[in-house]
């Protein structure tokens, strides 16, 4: 077992450690006094690992209750946040009961928005069962839902009690999504670890299971780090969006269905790096290991987009600062930088 | 000028003062860096102050814009806060921009819950132009939406960086908003000050207006020296509810249309003090004087509806505590105390 505390504006832990779903309410009972849980999923999650964490949270006596949202990106949006919401008033849900999030990055940006904000704030807690959402979105409290005209454009800082990360979990994925979480392991890579960049590369898809704990471990305590010193996102925590202005971009182009978080991403490091190398804003070689460690976890896609086509989509991305965008640049493996451009200079440098 | 301080989680002033709208943003820019704002009004207030607002931002040199809502409780609503997100993505707001609440309370419980979420939060500022807001709403923090299920159950604490009260803007206001801010403004000389409620209890609505600037003032000191001992809303704070628990199940039973908030609060607090002086919990004539004081801002109507028929609504009422409910009880003018009573033992006390 691997736990790794976050000291943000509320202490707690990450828990990492195989099986542990199995008597996960051991961990959450010395976190809340909460006595009453309201565990949020979705359809793929829910027949694997809903009944698990039902019976562990019975046995401790509490109280259960469920929602099932469609999986999928398009279930983060106000409609079903709204019926979560009526989920929770109809079971009677208070300020003293709790909220689990059990699945990916969608259940936990929606859960924990929700935990944010009805009745002002209640406890909340992630079960994360995806490679993306154990690596990234399950710690650091951004939670968010999207909107029409963009990706996490509504959301709030709220920090779970903890998060039970289970490695298991992973062995249930489709390919696919573990292809979609190894976009944002290598991004942890690229902005602050060569070590991990190193491990990535010299695995494949076929193998990284062999090393994913370790994996795991190595991108929470990188984010743990960078959140720890800037939880609310006016400075160092901007490296974590390396590949992500363009990537979301991408996302939004495609409505969110055409194509994975962790694709997208790859696709924006990719394009970032390769007009940051022509721009000699990094070292020669920079993009051919990047590109060469992401072909291995067939993360290496046309878009069927060219920079000049995604700058239009970015300049409505919430990380634009008035006239300014903030983009991450790797000048090395494991370097990382922002650079502050004028909405000018930026579309110069996609063009 | 009356400037009084609050030192919430984030330090503000309540500037209080005749004819401040007009140079409202040279208070403004000495709070925010914003250089945009987005103002969002509604339909009664826009035509008699937006030009006001605006012409001020503009020769600040500021760039602004407005969106207006239909008046009224019922756009406190999902459907509206939508709307408001889809207006600020379209004017391109950005996290550097600031929100401006003008209005009354439903219009700085929407904003303010859309300045905490929209980006995940960006600064806000309060200009109340009712009773009920300068007095109560935009002091404190707290924003919310309504659920068909309830009132205020989706919300976040969202300090504003100044709020502006101009009592001249008390002058346009019907009789009917007079009353409804007048309960209130009872309230707080029922929970904290003999002082004010002889204040009060010393006029009636045909010359309170003499009086309103000092009666503002205690009012939001009032609350100021809550917020600042419980700004979560864990303790102290719940004394603001006085009134308010019932008082809410008489708007819903309404559906938020058929009674003003103040006078719902009235009906509560005497329901409560009714109820209260028949079990002995306070002081012979606490009652008498409540209503003779309600009588003289035409406060005191029939809800049509009993106590016990308000139970059931009561029940769903985000102030209750698992299994417990926190009743206001005063058992003097301005003597409160907050209640912790079981369900069961409230069920008895209603009926």
């Amino acid at each position: 077992m691997k736990r790794i505390t976050v000291n943000a504006s509320e202490k707690y832990d990450i828990i990492i450690k195989n099986g542990i779903i199995s008597n996960c309410a051991e961990y959450i009972k010395a976190v809340t006094d909460a006595e009453k849980f309201a565990v949020i999923t979705d359809d793929i999650v829910a027949p694997l690992y809903y009944d698990i964490v039902e019976k562990s949270l019975l046995n401790e006596n509490f109280e259960v209750c469920r929602y099932v949202i469609p999986h999928g990106e398009p279930s983060k949006c106000s409609a079903i946040l709204n019926n979560v919401y009526n989920f929770l008033s109809e079971n009677c849900i208070t300020r003293s009961d709790c909220i689990i999030a059990l699945g990916g990055g969608v259940v936990g940006d929606l859960a924990g928005f929700a935990s944010a904000t009805y009745l002002r704030g209640l406890d909340f807690i992630q079960i994360p069962t995806t490679l993306l959402a154990q690596v990234d979105s399950s710690v650091g409290g951004k939670t968010a839902i999207d909107l029409p005209s963009g990706k996490n454009l509504v959301g709030a800082f709220k920090q779970p009690k903890i998060v039970i990360c289970d490695p298991d979990t992973l062995k249930t994925l489709s390919e696919d999504f573990i292809v979609d979480g190894m976009g944002e392991v290598v991004k942890y890579g690229m902005i602050k670890s060569e070590e991990l960049f190193n491990i990535i590369d010299s695995h494949t898809l076929s193998n990284i299971h062999d090393v994913l704990d370790d994996v795991i471990c190595r991108c929470v305590s990188i984010k743990r780090d960078i959140v720890e010193q800037d939880e609310f996102d006016k400075g160092e925590r901007m490296l974590l969006n390396f590949g992500h202005t363009l990537g979301h971009s991408i996302e939004k182009h495609y409505n969110y269905t055409g194509i994975s978080h962790g694709r997208a991403v790859a696709a924006g490091m990719l394009m970032i790096t390769e007009i940051a190398e022509k721009d000699g804003m990094c070292y020669d070689g920079t993009l051919n290991k990047l590109r060469s460690c992401l072909e291995k976890y067939k993360l290496v896609n046309s878009t069927g987009l060219t920079p000049a086509e995604l700058a239009k989509a970015c300049l409505n991305d919430k990380k634009r600062n008035s006239d300014h965008i903030n983009i991450i640049i790797c000048s090395d493996i494991g370097e990382s930088k922002v650079v502050k451009m004028s909405i000018n200079d930026f579309l110069v440098f996609l063009s």
